[in-house]
């Protein structure tokens, strides 16, 4: 069994609605010093697979797990 | 300013829907070879913060960025 993580990321420019909420919630809990938060994804993924692994989570990330629009991915393998 | 990552995983044992659904749609979409799909939270954040940095992320965690019961954070501070 492989495992691999993909992080989603929204592209710079696209709104981040969630992010600017936690931000002025963190400012107002006391947290001054933060100026900025963004949200993203990490999506774990176990598979029974040899060989090909990245251009396989690749077409998952196209095809499901992100949308390429509005945001980016990386694909990082864990080695067994 | 620095940067900082915080990954929100759920626990081992705690159920994710949003996971089970995209296995599903990934296993009917072809990708047979995926077993199991864990969904988590990156969360990137902006601060303005000379010294005490992890501590003061772990604040936040605790307080609001992660859910105790449920979940487990892992801190990264990005180098400038």
């Amino acid at each position: 069994m492989k495992k691999a993580r993909v992080i989603v990321k929204l592209k710079e420019g696209i709104l981040d609605p969630q992010g600017e909420t936690v931000t002025k919630a963190l400012n107002r809990l006391g947290f001054v010093e933060v100026k900025k938060v963004r949200f993203g994804k990490l999506i774990e993924i176990e598979l029974e697979i040899e060989e090909g692994i990245v251009p396989r989570i690749e077409a998952m990330c196209q095809k499901l797990l992100a949308n390429p629009v509005t945001e980016t991915y990386t694909i990082e393998i864990e080695e067994d």
